[in-house]
């Protein structure tokens, strides 16, 4: 057991040298409303640290983490997700909020790991219900100022570059610290939150990367130092958790595509590479290996184009300025002399190298001759969409090299082995798996119980459960505060729920029928109608007979009506649709959606 | 390259000694009908046989080929393709047969290589439109038969067994001899098909099986023989080419299971082990671990309980009777002696294990201390449905075990080095990889020309193509005759085409908004309305605002036309549709149909 070996004393206060101190500006309150316990490190606390996840618990995105103690809270990351199959229309799924809304001036800031997508994509619907500073390092930042100025909210956000190593204080009760740590995009930290009752180690997204491509390696030093001295709670990502061995070095893919590059020298093949456009450390090497073979690189796709900018102007990513060439430029050049960065690796439809794929870019047409990488592998979900990205570039004549074939891609995750050496190193009192589906949770904590933990001390949590800590206990409240999806569609925030979507997906399947009647308010006479138009049903030209009967089917429910002298609308209503639905079902096995629509005439 | 060593002199016949002939009984043609070319094997012949994929190939599914001698066509296979994603609401894909219905006359037989839904699926569609015979080993004509009894055409279709090892003769033209073949359902076979050119090997699906559960192993001695003699063309399958290495034998996961049985004696667990209907040999390794353990098997699921059945009856399942019990007798017996054998390892919504994962099974109810073996891999596209069933049944507190945790599934499909043995023993003239998306058949081509092939030599068909063959040379031509993909939607055959799907996937997307109007036929005067009614767009009741001012909108278009005295139906449509559009683009970003209806009331 891990708790065999911890240090009750857990210490308050982080010995990094340099700190930077930030705290929210808001108006004194009495030191009543605090409640009755001390606030000083070490004194007698009876108040506990709530941890509360708000996203990335039983899914994969929108990760989200509030700690909170006493009147202070700060939130660790801000992501989306994207949104399943059945949620037809959706753009994109945030948190619910709404638990920080009512806390708002509790809220001292968001603290972030890194600059993807599922952990600073809700920032700008975040920040426009909550203004409150952010934190993060210079690259992350910069990603985030981008989706800022999309948003038209830059100029009003309080923004806090913070370095690895570095240790930030925020309000009087939380100290955080930014680890160094390897990802799948620079500048990655995981976090040491340092509160009254104790550190809590939060990994953020990681593998155990010793030759990383920009800067230094995975700061395991200080995981170990800290886990010496003892730490309260892991909050550790659980991604590749149910993958053995280690994940490979991102420089092992560096290799791959040179050898790719060398056995294109001779052909004069044009090069392209599609990559996640995050992935600067692999923009990186594919930079390397054009400039060492004497190609010029262009980049295509909003993202990449965005990325490579910001990167480039943060000193992340180095191309030299002979070699990056404007896309349109690439006529100058000859194939061999030419290397194209592209988003699309996931196969998304609006991507350049899907519009590639389908002859629909302006600007890059496939060729016989080229050389073209995908380098990434299919999110769980997005296999079908890459393969055919794939297979119609093939039919193009191009020479494409994707994951499975060659080693093309490494993930930023780490596998079992590595997720160990950070149990081994850290070795909490309490462990929280997070970041993945539930099966992944489950088996994360096993792995955290086979290194020697007691399964009482570790909680699987679902988004919106709190876990409440002092010094030496952990309590596990299940649904302690509100929280869920919240769908973006459009421009709109939350305007679609669960209704609308039983609509799409019903109008999704067998379209619908709409029957219209103009009736005489008083007589109940029929003035006009039934009308029947029909969508995503049947192809009408070549069902005539069918909608004809669908007519007469419904005329004949009219002329009962009319007989009985029904003019109540509801009742008519329900028997066309009753009537209709019978009929079509016993026709075609097909239950359209039925919209009677019956119009008083006066 | 292989024809340097290939014998020039094909034979003509088998020698295999059992022979069935079956002659398609049809109006005797004047000779002068058939061409000028001679009829007998050896004679001189002009004429070419003709091989037409109709499904198959740049896709997985839907497998089924003509073969055509002058005026004779056999067929091998006819299967389904499951719908792809968008694809709303189509239940099945079939090949579009229409060049098959237009030689009806020509057509002899369906031959099906095993009894697996992409071989045999679109038999009774097929046999709808075209009644001839069925020649299948008797467990796939077994599968067939339940097939075609849910059509209701049981009694009119000619159905032969054959047995591995026996040929058929067809028609004048054609001899096709069954060979013993291993895949993930027993009683598969392969085809050699002896023609007035030569001999065609077609390999249906396989695996290289040296110890499979039913019967004998492949039997490669024959390949070999064929081989050796001479082989015109082969048509490989290609769903595992991507992949190095073997497929193991279907025999290890029988001991992996076995294994896990073992771990559960003293635990009193129930077993539940979910799987493909279809894989008998799966189903019997169950089955031996559940006697060998003293469990009782109970079935669910209506595809598993048919398999089971039509299997047992068949002599393809052995299941001791006292092992069998009906699910209804569960409750007479404890935990510890029970098996359940259940349909939806692929997280069809439908499927039994689904139901029983969200808690909405009859008989079944998840106990926290069952076993749930998830004996499969998700076919691409259904990873995410898996995931969920998955993390519902951990989160009811079951032990799940699934591929990647334990090797509870092995694929039926060959990988490499099982391709490369059926190469080196065919070593056919010409090749034709078959069963695959286009970048399978593109690295199938490149294997085959890595093991000595003239690149010349091998054609990457699409359906519809056409290979003419004669002893010494292969012709491709592109496009030679229609195919394609008919949609079933309910009962309907064809009747959903691009045009519904369209509607479809826009409905999907943002949903409808209609717009009704009544108007005076003569005057033009608005009557009623404009009423404005939406589905699946915005959530009406929390965004009145939104749908007032789109009522006004509308008017203000309507007074615009009173105004100008425009009363004409389509001007007056359009007028709607352009403003409501742009008025809902500004505010949502959203594209719902629009609908406008107006009524002429006299």
């Amino acid at each position: 057991m891990y708790t065999r070996k911890f240090r009750n004393n857990v210490r308050q206060s982080s010995e990094v040298s340099e700190t930077i101190t930030a705290e929210k500006k808001q108006p004194q309150r009495k030191p009543a409303e605090r409640g009755s316990s001390g606030r000083k490190s070490g004194g007698k606390n009876s108040s506990k640290l709530k941890v509360i996840p708000l996203g990335g618990l039983h899914e994969i995105g929108k990760n989200i983490t509030a700690f909170e103690y006493e009147d202070e809270i700060i939130i660790v990351d801000c992501g989306v997700a994207f949104p399943e199959d059945d949620m037809l229309g959706i753009d994109l799924v945030i948190p619910d909020f709404s638990y920080l809304v009512k806390n708002k001036e509790k809220v001292l800031g968001v603290v972030i790991t890194h600059g993807h997508e599922d952990h600073i994509g809700s920032l700008p619907y975040f920040l426009k219900e909550l203004n409150v500073p952010i934190y993060g390092t210079k690259l992350t930042i910069g990603l985030v100022e981008t989706k800022l100025k999309e948003h038209n909210i830059l100029n009003s956000v309080e923004r806090h570059n913070v370095n690895a190593g570095e240790t930030i204080k925020l309000g009087n009760n939380f100290k955080v610290e930014f680890i160094r740590s390897t990802h799948s995009i620079a500048d990655s930290v995981a976090l040491a939150i340092t509160t009254p009752v104790g550190v809590v180690v939060h990994t953020g997204d990681f593998k155990i990367d010793f030759t990383p491509i920009q800067g230094e390696m995975i700061d395991l030093q200080r995981f170990a130092e800290l886990g010496k001295k003892g730490v309260l709670l892991l909050m550790c990502e659980s991604t590749n958790v149910e993958r053995q061995g280690y994940t490979m070095s991102e420089r092992s893919v560096g290799g791959i595509i040179d050898k790719i590059f060398d056995d294109s020298k001779d052909k004069d093949q044009r090069i392209m590479v599609a990559t996640f456009s995050s992935n600067i450390d692999r923009i990186q090497q594919i930079v390397n290996s054009a400039v060492s073979h004497k190609r010029k690189v262009a980049v295509i796709g909003r993202s990449m184009v965005n990325v490579v900018k910001t990167a480039g102007e943060l000193g992340y990513l180095d191309i030299p300025k002979t070699t990056l060439i404007d896309i349109q430029e690439i006529k100058n050049y000859s194939d061999g002399e030419l290397v194209i960065i592209t988003t699309g690796s996931q196969g998304e439809t609006m991507a350049a190298l899907s519009r590639i794929a389908l002859g629909e870019h302006k600007q890059i047409e496939v060729k016989p001759t080229d050389k073209i990488i995908i380098s990434s592998s299919p999110i769980p979900g997005n296999e079908k969409s890459v393969y055919k990205v794939i297979n119609e570039l093939i039919k193009k004549g191009a020479d494409v090299i994707y994951d499975g074939l060659m080693d093309v891609h490494v993930s930023g995750h780490a596998r079992q082995e590595e997720i160990k050496i950070m149990h081994a190193l850290v070795k909490p009192k309490f462990f929280v798996p997070v970041h993945g589906e539930y099966k992944m949770l489950c088996c994360h904590k096993n792995l955290a119980c086979e290194l020697g933990m007691d399964k009482n001390d570790v909680f699987i949590m679902a988004n919106g459960d709190m876990l409440e800590l002092t010094k030496n206990s952990a309590k596990h409240t299940v649904n302690a505060v509100p929280s869920g999806q919240i769908f973006v569609d459009g421009l709109g925030v939350g305007d679609v729920g669960n209704i609308v979507l039983r609509d799409r997906r019903h109008l999704s399947q067998d379209g619908l029928m709409i029957v219209v009647v103009a009736m005489d308010k008083y007589t109940g006479e029929i003035l006009s109608g039934p009308d029947i138009i029909s969508r995503g049903f049947v192809y009408v030209r070549e069902s005539e007979e069918l909608m004809d009967e669908a007519r007469t089917v419904v005329n004949d429910a009219l002329d009962k009506c009319e007989r009985k002298n029904i003019n109540e609308w509801a009742y008519i209503k329900t028997l066309i649709k009753d009537t209709l639905r019978d009929y079509l079902w016993q026709k075609t096995k097909r239950s359209p959606m039925i919209l009677p629509i019956v119009m008083d005439i006066e």
